[in-house]
């Protein structure tokens, strides 16, 4: 995927909050995790996310373990998936190459605790769009949060294209306007901050319902035609994969047709 | 699908310019149109289109043919798709419910031998976004086709609600802006005559690309959108069926869930 889709790709699958995971981490499996570093940097990850899990005596040795077995097998960035300030600065003291941060919000411990990380050390950054009382109903409520972070991100010398808000989608399952609030919420940051990127996971939005992965598909669809250009997900997944050549084709990303039809000669629609 | 998604689906199966379908018209196999019918009916086709392929000399009566056997075996009105005045006259005589009639256009030829018909009697009407010289490239052009086939049918009497207007999809392969345009135009109706309706095909806009099933469907997604509100397709797709469940549910149409959580109960997403 990496120079074929437009939209820019934080693989998703080192996550120490997934069950098999956690184990790996557990029981120091370099292999299983290595076999995950590979496999998505073949499929095209432009940042490989490490999230170790959250306990707090072990997330910075355990980050620090993954980061070490992912950078021994391939050269993609990593994203530090973490909230923990002394995690994030060991972690970025040990990768090769400047990591995304995930993530900096309006919440305080994040404002005082992770974004000098991020200025410090010019890093890229997720931005979710919540603060210490949650995440807002609203689109105007997000954007009054997410303009107060670009208030203080911008204070701090962050640019504005190092950010990667994260509108927050919520599931459908609690309110039928959950989607529309999400694309709307993207419309706006598109519009008032023209430089900045958004990015989101595809999984929330479907939380609670029967064949997720249709939902989750047509709302990166959805939301790619809205103003996204990043997302975190499963490199691997190849209808996912198809959904993203098909939308980039025929939102007049795809000169030519060039990457579709590239993309069917190396066998991306066989299953 | 009838009453489950807010978009009207035009079954297209019934068509004479597919080669089974034709071998059956010449061969009177009443058998094989009847199921196609019940098929489309089944699965929830608004209006099933009967098109009787264009040879002049045997258009009517097979029209008058694939009627007789759709309306001995389903309930579901016909949308006539012929340009012939004459075929379309009698076979208006013979349906037994209002048909829609597919369709007018800013052709002089259309104008004169079809949308009196349309007029005089009270059918809901397909209008391509097309005159004598093709179809437009920009959607400022099919804008200005669309105004006057409008001050047309607001002459002879035609409610804007039944109109169905087609901005007509150019292949992707020809220009990377097809789809933008084709969206635009979307956009730009639904602003502009906010009671009439949008519709198209799904199959023009991949034409002449490989692995075209994945383009149509995020074509429908997409169309969706931006405010297509009947699709001509086949209701027996199961692909198309969820790809349009999920999107209403996305889009806000599927209050609680309820239409898609009961199409995964009655086993629509079972492959």
């Amino acid at each position: 995927l990496k120079g074929v889709v437009h939209l820019k790709i934080i693989g998703e699958k080192i996550n120490g909050t997934r069950k098999k995971v956690a184990q790996a981490i557990q029981d120091r499996d370099a292999a299983f995790i290595q076999d995950l570093a590979r496999k998505q940097a073949e499929a095209g990850a432009d940042w490989l996310d490490a999230n170790a899990g959250t306990h707090p005596s072990r997330e910075a040795d355990d980050l620090i373990w993954l980061i070490e077995n992912i950078q021994a097998v391939v050269e993609t960035p990593i994203c530090l998936d973490s909230a923990n300030p002394k995690a994030l600065e060991v972690a970025i003291k040990t990768v090769k190459k400047t990591p995304m941060i995930n993530s900096i919000s309006a919440e305080p411990a994040r404002l005082e605790g992770v974004l000098p990380l991020v200025a410090a050390n010019k890093c890229p950054a997720i931005a979710l769009a919540m603060d210490e009382k949650g995440i807002p109903k609203t689109k105007d409520e997000r954007m009054a949060i997410i303009r107060r972070l670009v208030g203080e991100t911008r204070r701090l010398g962050v640019a504005d294209d190092q950010l990667y808000f994260d509108p927050l989608a919520m599931t459908m399952s609690t309110s039928s306007e959950s989607g529309l609030i999400f694309f709307s919420t993207i419309r706006a940051i598109r519009s008032e901050f023209p430089d900045v990127h958004i990015t989101c996971g595809l999984s929330n939005i479907s939380f609670g319902l029967p064949a997720r992965s249709f939902i989750n598909r047509v709302f990166l669809i959805l939301s790619m035609e809205a103003g996204l250009d990043s997302a975190i997900l499963d490199p691997l997944d190849q209808d996912i994969k198809i959904a993203m050549l098909a939308t980039e084709l025929l939102l007049g990303r795809d000169r030519y047709c060039l990457k579709y039809t590239r993309a069917y000669r190396a066998g991306v629609f066989n299953k």
